[in-house]
């Protein structure tokens, strides 16, 4: 038993735990933490003597649940998009607001040409929100460079971030975000001469997680996307997709047949599409925020999903333009008000099956041997996290055992 | 000149006055308080010679408002819904949630049960979030007692916040918000017997600021809130309803003549509803969370309310069943993404509007002789303010010229 190892007694514990009870849930529990490892969960009356002599805090009756993740996020950008937001509802066409520079277009030139250190300092108030609400871990993308040194600079940002705050990132490479404008029109030439060598160029500097793209009438289809997708494969790395966001284009079966990590919005996916991702082991990664923003209509298929256990995740999808959202547990409460999911598929939405969304195994659920990530909440219920809107009750977070 | 007097400057300063300018917005601006008042507003480089050697604080280009007002909550209550929210997501119906103790009657028997100490201390930490979003005003309504012991209870609990907290607090009487299980289709002996003795006797203690109620067919009728409302105009209070929120019964009209300070919620408002809120000079509060959280389609008469010049206000609503929403900056987004609303009517309903809701003339502007009640925003442009969603930039705030 290492110096750290200490108990946690006298909570509420939601350990996300699949199986008779909702949310895992043990009502007078303790926990018991080795180093930035949980050695021991369970009823406070079967704690084993071994851990007798630990220090123990006392909960207070408080709520722990395994720490948040943000599975899918943009939050590495330059510059925002108010005006834009601004023009837009003053009445602007779609039309003006491009002559006037808005749109992606206008986030990918604040990006190429912000510094690497001013995009850290733009982002870490940004990462601090979702710190403040229990987030350990987030998943940052590229995507706003589209040339090389852009694509590289913000990776390199979201790597640096770890450095800077007690959070893990994990990075996804997005290339096949959009076509820039000096591509206008030549969407396989930018595959080929910048995407594709940016993705192999990022991949030898180590700064690689996963690779992602937007498969969209307004970005690249399906055959491009599997040009991106094979390069993937062939350097070792795990997908995952923007996929069926505004439309069925079979974005998913794609990545499904490329053993995707998830396949994310899918607001347009069919059953066909569902039963690809099922037979993947792929997560739903649902955006609720993106579609908050964009007032769209169309909900994912959520009574597929269960009918054919996809796991579902919720994520901020925080980003300039689609989803300026920095709060996970507004994106729980709008997955329940306008998915209509429960409050327990919201928390498990961010925190085992984000994990899952993430490739990782070792974390998202309370149990001996996962990492010690842990919230601590000043709520009875697990349902108050859903149920509550743009208020914050975290009492305190524990990060790989360290509070 | 006080002792406290002092500059500030450097800063860009939306004073939210009406004129050429969007947002009354002065671009390099100076503003000069003294004790707990405003006494000089304006560009830096016309800074009167008469301030020259007072002490001068930069605000380095940040953005300065009005202090937000909150103008319609219903923050003091018992208990929360979260229980009831997770049902309806897990498939119950109106009637399984009725009989498992649901709906707006559970939050009247906790309301009824909880002590004044318990409301207090259950308040607060919504109060404290409001005031971290630069909140120095609310209005905090009665109406969860349904009897005279805990409808003056809640009104005592409204008035200690602001003993309590750096906060005024304006109170409204909502004795008039449901019929209690125990007058069960017996709403005019309520109005009778509990609802204006009690406003008599919380008048009577100073408790009463205004009257509110509910005139919708789930609660009263026109012909019962006229009763109120005779009764508020006897004792000299103003009036303000919740009205058209469901279905359009005239309650606006009524409200109108009886020179109402507001209309709130009003939804399903005609035209000539919002032409008598014109010609009584009644503010239309309107209250995104709640349309957010019923998940309703008919939006408010936006268009018909700038034609015929109606002040628009936003407010949270907060309260446990329809709209459990903490954040009015979250509220501003809603405004602007729900209702079509642009960020500077957002603003103007979180400033100058939900003052005019309140009947308070000295705030919710920045220019001299006004209360020094200012929030300072980590942001470039009033705009941001509502396009950021779930992120709070406030700087500091200052209440009657106290950082
Ligand atoms: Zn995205
Ligand atoms: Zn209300």
């Amino acid at each position: 038993m290492g110096e750290t190892a200490r108990i946690l007694r006298n909570g509420a514990i939601a350990t996300m735990q699949q199986g008779e009870d909702a949310y895992g849930l043990i009502d007078k529990g303790a926990l018991v933490i080795e180093g930035n490892r949980i050695a021991w969960v369970g009823a406070e009356a079967d704690l084993p003597d071994v851990y007798a002599d630990l220090y123990a805090e006392d909960l207070q009756g408080r709520l722990v649940t395994p720490a948040l993740i943000d599975c899918h996020t943009h939050i590495v950008h330059g510059g925002d998009r108010a005006r834009e937001f601004e023009m837009r509802l003053n009445g602007a066409s779609y039309e003006e607001i491009a002559r006037a520079g808005g749109g992606i277009i206008s986030t990918v030139r604040a990006t190429r040409e912000a510094s690497e250190e001013q995009l850290l300092a733009d982002a870490l108030p940004r990462v601090d929100t979702l710190i403040g609400e229990g987030v350990t871990l987030l998943e940052i993308k590229s995507g706003y460079g589209l040339d090389m040194e852009t694509e590289l600079r913000m990776l390199r940002v979201a790597r640096r971030i770890a450095d800077e705050r007690p959070v893990e990132v994990r990075t996804s490479f997005l290339g096949a975000h959009a076509v820039p404008a000096e591509y206008k029109d030549r969407a396989d030439a930018y595959i080929d001469k910048v995407c594709i060598p940016a993705l192999r160029q990022a991949h030898a500097e180590g700064l690689v997680d996963a690779v992602d793209g937007f498969c969209e009438g307004i970005a690249f289809d399906v055959a491009q996307m599997e040009r991106v997708f094979i390069e993937a494969k062939s350097l070792g790395l795990p997908v995952k997709l923007h996929a069926e966001q505004l439309s069925n284009l079979g974005g998913t079966k794609l990545a499904a047949d490329y053993g995707a990590l998830s396949s994310d919005h899918i607001e347009y996916l069919d059953e066909d599409g569902v039963k690809a991702m099922a037979g993947a082991g792929a997560v739903a990664v649902l955006l609720p925020g993106a579609f908050y923003c964009l007032r769209e209509t169309q909900v994912p298929p959520i009574a597929l999903l269960r009918e054919h256990e996809v796991p579902m995740a919720l994520a901020t999808d925080i980003n300039p333009g689609s989803s300026p959202i920095n709060s996970l547990l507004l994106t729980m409460n709008m997955g329940c008000t306008l998915f209509r999911m429960t409050p327990e598929e919201a928390l498990a939405g961010t925190s085992r099956n984000a994990a899952k969304a993430l490739g990782l195994n070792d974390r998202g659920i309370l149990s001996a041997d996962m990492r010690a990530d842990l919230a601590i909440w000043d709520v009875k219920h697990p349902a108050e996290l859903s149920y509550r809107i743009g208020f914050n009750p975290l009492h305190s977070r524990i990060f790989g055992g360290r509070s």
